[in-house]
């Protein structure tokens, strides 16, 4: 896939800021038209991106429609993410990481770390969502199979999924624009049993150019 | 992928049949340890599949945790698919088709249909799931994204999805074994714009070693 720098990043100039810590989650409302730049400041750090409509949340972003809209595994810049009822809610506007991100895994799970033998309680994007989308009054059950940011797990030709570090080097950022009035939902994810986030999980930033709602 | 005949094929005998007429779908309960056939009697049919948790119905078969658990786009034959709590649901025991089928699209949906220029009511398998699931007691809402057997639309290297006409042959069928009490949805796909079903929409057939549930 190709990087591809465009405009609309030389004019970004955040009017809000939103720290996701290490092994946590966040949410914010944003208005529709807002310019979204999520940060991968230490690089090899995926993000779980979520998204609902604003003033209907039991529609979201849904990945298996994406993939049908473009028929393709991930949009191309200039390509939006569409919900279950096909309507636009976040275009790609700029991709300064190598461009390789996932749509194909759920977010990590307590199912996930019992069934890796995980004994005791491990943070996970799972429950992060959980908490951050609750806590904006967004549904939490079902959790959506989310957008993978800079995650490093894409098919080879026999169809297996070759899982290799996050991609994005430290300051590589993806830039959005909100299609409609959203909340989303970022996860900076948890998984440390292997090298999927790099060598240690580290922090994500969410800017907006504008305001969140309120 | 490899197409694999395994001994239980020999052996099936069917103790109850459940038509899925074209155009349209099926529900049944099944109980945990049945063997289930999924024919696709003239060929070239996509079958939507879907299936819910009987005792509990908020869990459900989860394509991305099945991709998870894996790490593949589809598991092989003796794998299973699982919930989103990763417990297994279904077992593909056999496939004598070429082993061509799909868990990144959506079902079709009357927002496909209408983004196609479709201006009267088409058919489709999300309206086909919500009849045959509601019928049978189940959530419609949210509709997950099935398991599209004989689905002929792989990922190129570059990450394009590539359609083709089902796969499957006359006859062709896959073995399935019911993991826990489930409720079986099965769709036959509506989708005729283009070849992806063949020359027509057909029929399939569900088959069972056992009554289902009542």
């Amino acid at each position: 896939m190709l990087t591809e720098v465009e405009e609309p990043m030389e004019e970004f100039v955040a009017a809000h800021t939103v720290p996701v810590p290490a092994y946590e989650g966040r949410a914010v409302p944003v208005a529709a038209g807002t310019t979204i730049r999520i940060t991968d400041p230490q690089g090899n750090q995926i993000g779980d991106l979520f998204a609902f409509v604003r003033e209907d949340p039991t529609e979201w972003l849904s990945t298996g429609a994406t993939r049908a809209e473009h028929t393709r595994l991930f949009p191309e810049v200039g390509g939006a993410f569409v919900t279950q009822y096909h309507r636009p809610i976040l275009t790609l506007l700029a991709d300064t990481s190598p461009g390789v991100h996932d749509m194909l895994y759920p977010p990590c799970s307590p199912a996930l770390y019992a069934q890796a033998g995980v004994e005791c309680h491990h943070p996970s994007c799972r429950e992060n969502f959980e908490l951050a989308a609750g806590g904006a009054g967004m549904p939490t059950k079902p959790v959506q199979d989310p957008v993978n940011l800079f995650q490093n797990t894409p098919p080879n030709a026999d169809g297996e999924l070759v899982i290799g570090p996050a991609a994005s080097a430290p300051g590589d950022f993806a830039l959005l624009r909100a299609e409609m009035d959203l909340v989303l939902v970022l996860t900076a994810c948890s998984y440390d049993l292997g090298d999927a986030n790099g060598d240690e999980c580290t922090d994500l930033l969410i800017e907006l150019d504008a305001d969140p709602l309120t």
